[in-house]
């Protein structure tokens, strides 16, 4: 094996891409701190048969090792299963809402080169403890003002509702089989195939008009009055009402311009419960984010409570940003002979009091010196016995 | 098993734990940046057959897992070989010496409870190019410097040179088994044993006496002077000359308060090359970060090149600075009911321009109004149709 090799799907941050990650990733966090949202760490490994089967993540895709002890462990594919261990355990009391946030690494095996990466930064938010539409409005307006603060000018979030969604398919379609089939293509986004496979069923016409629809009812507030029309269940109808309470609260945030309603919508094939959504940026083929309203999983840690939460991709929004090499710091370099390095020594202090990035480099470790120069928005020599700098 | 449990030595870190890390961690890194080091990320996983085994970390400690092409991965075990890697590779031109940094989580599989993590954060420097003792300096005097400006006062850099005492026991045992056996003891700071061990060999009393000598080598740079009396050989000399160059540079530097010279140092069996270093801090019973010279892992990444560098233990540094929980940050909230919701949001808008830690939050929600405002530093109540705030 070369020794430059990394393992499949794994990626290097070299130092201009690794600054503009960090200005980026402080933008996003600060706002989410300033909502009050606390973050926490968890750890890279967890047990499979615990956090790694709660996980949204199919099996595939996990990591998984063996510890000394003989227990499956995963490199955590997502970070709401773990926060919702610790919540669980420590954190939530069930009196009232908690608000947890995280900027961490994830993991995700990939079956071939060149394709997504194995693993990926994360930054998000769950806010535990709150069923309510007032809490799914917080998560897509905290998303929404993170993703403005950090610079991102043109986006918008797709917003759906999986119990429309699910209402319909049961009430058209009859059972849970064949209504995840139709959902699958939806899941997907291979909406050709959806339209395809819709007209192969023997439906009435009015029904065939009511599941192709589904893929019309994208738009503003008016895509709900629509949708209220295509359902008679009491299911669906709440899922609608739930989208108008939303869309209201989003009015009293000034955000609704950022939104659009989009009740086909299917970003998992059964972790979420209400309303979900995903990011799109111009310019940025898949979602640079997405999140919704997860109200099952905590019971599986022992302590039910409703759930809501987004993640964003941190590259796909410097990608969408596309800032990269566009905020390079200054860094200035002062070169010294021996004889004058305490000279020297002091110069580079005063410079680094100043603010300044600065490099002390002995002149005899450089080989090329021009070309090392250049390298630097600034360099002063302290050379030889004079007491003058020569700049 | 039980749905809260982790894995062998994981840790969970919670917000107020958090929220310290950050402020420290980026005390220690914006001095890296000032200094003009370059950070940048690697992956979590690597190839066990290039960074893995060229780690300085022993091969019981890797997490080892196999990939879908068969190969064995390890999860990092330090920063210096994957920086290495990427260096080696991408980064250095061998014609001056690159300064690279790094804030990452390193993993080292732990056999029993209750003992130390087996992930954790360091925050360190790689000097690279440079092979004088310049550089060496650079890296003492910039995690002192750091240190002091993430708000530590009372440390020592013990610093001493892998070639003395190499050159020492050669000199007197005559071959590397039984002068790696000593040196094992000096090692694992097992000076009892050191003793004992050193009294049993068939040696003459003077050799005897030298080989005791070595652990009382430790304090000022008079102690380089009686260091150069206990050894004969060249190579022995030159260690002792370089420790001399070093204590000069750090003078200029103004900062030998904070370092001690230990020739009986040994941070690794055979990993360091010149000059090493563990940095103590009182009260804390391990040392909170190490350093020194490899001269000779760069060449295994096919580009020789002489280097330094140090890592410092994050959580070790906070141990050191005793301050979890001191800097916890006011939060504010804003408690409203539906109809004077958008006038709450306006007001919580408000305090998180004005840089407030903010909570928006519908009284529905909360169980125990009392208990829920205690958790806050002020609470702002919208409630019902007044017009007034009710603080």
């Amino acid at each position: 094996m070369f020794m430059f090799e990394k393992p499949l799907g794994m990626r290097d941050t070299l130092p201009s891409l690794y600054e503009t990650k960090r200005v980026t990733r402080s933008g996003l966090t600060e706002v989410i701190r300033k909502w009050g949202y606390q973050f926490l760490e968890t750890p890279t490994l967890e047990f499979y048969e615990t956090v790694g089967v709660q996980s949204a993540i199919l099996d595939q895709q996990l990591f998984k090792l063996l510890d000394q002890q003989g227990h499956t462990l995963v490199l955590r594919p997502d970070m709401t299963a773990p926060i919702a261990r610790i919540a669980a355990s420590r954190l939530y009391n069930g009196k009232h809402p908690l608000r947890l946030a995280y900027a961490a690494n994830v993991f995700r095996a990939q079956q071939r080169e060149g394709g997504r990466p194995a693993e990926f930064e994360q930054v998000g938010i769950e806010l535990i403890g709150d069923g309510t539409a007032n809490a799914d409005a917080e998560a897509i307006a905290l998303m929404i003002t993170s993703l403005k603060e950090a610079g991102l000018q043109s986006f918008k979030v797709a917003v759906g509702h999986i119990r429309f969604a699910n209402a319909l398919f049961e009430e058209v379609l009859g059972n849970q089989e064949r209504a995840d089939t139709a959902k699958r293509f939806l899941y997907e986004k291979n909406y050709v195939g959806y339209r395809e496979h819709v007209k192969s069923l023997p439906l009435s016409s009015i029904d065939q008009q009511r599941l192709l629809g589904l893929l019309q009812l994208r738009g503003g507030i008016e895509t709900a009055e629509a949708a209220a029309g295509m359902t008679s269940t009491r299911e669906g109808k709440e899922a609608v009402a739930e989208i108008h309470r939303l869309w209201e609260i989003l009015e009293d945030y000034g955000l609704t311009d950022y939104v659009k309603l989009d009740f086909n919508l299917v970003s998992h094939m059964s972790y979420y419960t209400g309303i979900l959504f995903e990011v799109y940026a111009s310019d940025v083929g898949y979602p640079i984010g997405n999140g919704g309203r997860y109200d099952n999983l905590f019971q599986e840690f022992q302590t039910p409570a409703p759930a809501t939460g987004f993640g964003l991709i941190l590259d796909r929004v410097l990608e969408a940003l596309g800032k990269q090499n566009s905020e390079t710091e200054k860094c200035f370099c002062v070169i010294y002979s021996p004889e004058r390095r305490a000279e020297a020594i002091r110069h580079a202090i005063s410079l680094r009091e100043e603010g300044k990035l600065t490099v002390l480099q002995d002149l005899a470790g450089v080989e090329d010196v021009d070309a090392f120069s250049k390298t630097f928005s600034d360099v002063t020599y302290f050379i030889g016995s004079r007491r003058d700098n020569q700049e």
